[in-house]
């Protein structure tokens, strides 16, 4: 009995003569995509290929990541490295990305040497730049906060009568940073002294999450919008319920605005267009995330085609997948508790698991820490007390809590 | 940038630190569970395992198979083999089976060192020789065909006015092999010479599998039966379908049949109890499978909990999922060509995902041959003449072919 680990047969990374004739024999026949990073979503994207015929890899510098077991092939690099990526991207058929800092330097040389890249580079350039994509709405007449852009702090005294405003900086956002809301002169101390952009603040009515699909020739696919539901104490992601509940009129509105974002970057790929309904019922658009997103988890169980699925049916150049929803359905994040910081159990896992038709992903992170997102629970029903009986349940459940503790 | 290969860093069987080291990491939280055989069956388990915080690991003599880049940590090694089943499964917590034919001593052994093994060694040892199975119905007066046990050919003479009946090698048979059918003496040369069961011919109406989950506690859940259809011509299972239709009475028998069944294994577990109908509306069990089976695949998409995702939650004592139906569901299996063997390519792939609702699953085999399972599709609707007419076209359009021709 030789004990191998699971990929040391694919692709010809390694020198072993097997590693080399494996790798021939598997590329004679099927496609390689790679995966920039190894979170949850690369995750979630490797379970989904396992129904394809599609050799993986993935690239991310953290060897515990919730992907690098799931693939045929993990490479330990830094995805905002122009060699990490050059090297790992050459020779494959395919890339995507799970998070949208990484080098598209390299992404653009892979582009121009033939590899097909989901989204294009252009996408992740506009997208990057917090200026350049609010430029992309405006050159595209697409609704969206009216903003000015401002290269320090001191600008901001150019555009006192425009506050209450709320201030992004230009690359250094992700998950809630880098972004300020500034209320008036008093507060302009508090805005970035980088490029940023100053946007107008707009009293919000729904937060909706509208998940686009486009294939290489064109052809889209729109999900059933969701609602986000923020919890008001402490501006977390509470809950996301699909069908968001709207009249037909902003419905339309949403589906043609969205459209209207994704068709203009020319390129295949899943895009979640985030946008924000005011009291009036206008709709502008917040950001776009040109990738697979945490808004779209229920449509592993709730939608006949998932988002991972249909993001290797469109790399794969196969038709696209049906969007629909098999059943309504609640998503909760599940998120690492305060005050736990380490080796993570999951207190309350048993009592969720009884719980009717709630489905747990769990990512495989093996440490938690406050607010981290450690999994997610998607519950499917016909009725929406149920569903929000249920999700607030879960989230009265189930923590992520570190060993220690 | 370092190139790894995916699982080098979990389970001590590798000498490195690193290696030694993040087991180390893991075994503090995580169960770690064996999987004997690396087919489709281990693929679509740990393709559900991801969902879950548990380590896995695959024993299986094939290092293309299916199931090697999806577990934590590949073991090359033969499951019918003592040494490699029992190196292979000390120190896991855990361990299943993905077919019967595995070393049952080395199971015995594990079994007394405190490894959890679904189904329990005992229940193997039963199944696996078609004698010690039919009196195990006969002594929990289970209906099942009467039978008789022969040791050679020359004992089939004694049983002349028993024919027509079926002739069943105790230990031979897989798949359809070891199974004669003997109408009269004249035919009595096909028969086995060597342990065997002579069972009478039963005139089948229906044949159904009525898969069981059983937990530790001996709670159960049990999925709606499916009705298994043949092609009368090549006597290859054409389609499933499911819910299977019959009058409430004869689908209480059912249920009672096979709860009988796994009760008296007294062993947790999933078990699709496999059963035939006569004209009359009487029940007699066939075989059962301790195990995940082939009909059980359309749970992945048409049930609330899939049998891959329930034997997790026995595995890991968690509650056990509803097994109910989301939607009607009809199940294809994708089959080798006739005269191909080779390189694998799919015939009509993208024509077949152009069908509405229909879910492709291919394994990941490379080599195709005829008659080799490849893959499966199931489709979900409403409506039982759109099933049949979908699945019928599936059948029609997606044919695994070698490259070669």
């Amino acid at each position: 009995m030789i004990s191998y680990t699971c990929a040391e047969y694919l692709r010809p990374r390694t020198s072993s003569p097997r590693g080399t004739y494996l790798c021939d024999m598997h590329a004679k026949n099927l496609p390689s995509v790679g995966i920039l990073g190894g979170g949850q979503l690369g995750r979630m994207l490797l379970q989904a290929a396992a129904n394809y015929p599609v050799i993986t890899h993935v690239l991310e510098n953290d060897e515990h990541c919730p992907s690098a077991h799931l693939c045929h092939q993990f490479t330990k690099g830094n995805i905002t490295n122009f060699d990490d990526v050059y090297n790992f991207g050459k020779g494959l058929d395919c890339l995507t990305i799970e998070i949208e800092n990484v080098n598209v330097d390299a992404l653009e040389k892979l582009e121009t040497e033939g590899v097909r890249i989901f989204p294009r580079p252009s996408v992740l350039k506009t997208i990057k730049n917090k200026i350049r994509q609010k430029e992309y709405y405006r050159d595209n007449e697409i609704p969206s906060a009216a903003f000015h852009v401002t290269n320090s702090k001191a600008d901001l005294q150019n555009f006192l009568s425009f506050l209450p405003a709320v201030h992004k900086s230009a690359e250094g956002g992700y998950d809630g940073k880098g972004v300020q809301i500034i209320r008036s002169e008093k507060e302009t101390d508090l805005g970035f002294n980088e490029p940023a952009v100053l946007e107008r603040l707009i009293t919000i009515n729904k937060e909706i999450s509208q998940i686009v699909a486009i294939n290489e020739k064109g052809d889209t696919a729109l999900y059933p919008p969701v609602e986000m539901v923020f919890d008001p104490h402490l501006n977390l992601l509470d809950y996301q319920i699909c069908p968001a509940e709207m009249e037909t009129k902003v419905l339309w509105k949403i589906e043609a605005i969205a459209l209207s974002v994704v068709r203009n970057f020319k390129s295949p790929g899943i895009f979640a267009v985030e946008l924000l309904i005011d009291r009036d019922g206008s709709v502008f658009v917040n950001e776009t995330a040109p990738r697979v997103h945490n808004s779209g988890h229920h449509t592993i169980e709730a939608h006949y085609c998932s988002q991972f699925d249909m993001l290797w049916r469109i790399m794969l150049d196969f038709p696209l997948g049906n969007t629909a929803a098999i059943l309504p359905s609640i998503m909760v994040n599940v998120i690492g508790a305060e005050g736990s910081d380490g080796d993570v159990y999951y207190e309350g896992l048993p009592d969720v698991l009884k719980i009717e038709n709630a489905f747990v992903h769990l990512y495989g992170k093996t440490k938690t820490k406050p607010g981290r997102k450690m999994g997610h629970v998607t519950v499917v029903s016909r009725d929406k007390h149920d569903l929000l009986h249920k999700s607030n349940k879960i989230k009265h459940l189930l923590f992520p809590k570190s060993s220690a503790h």
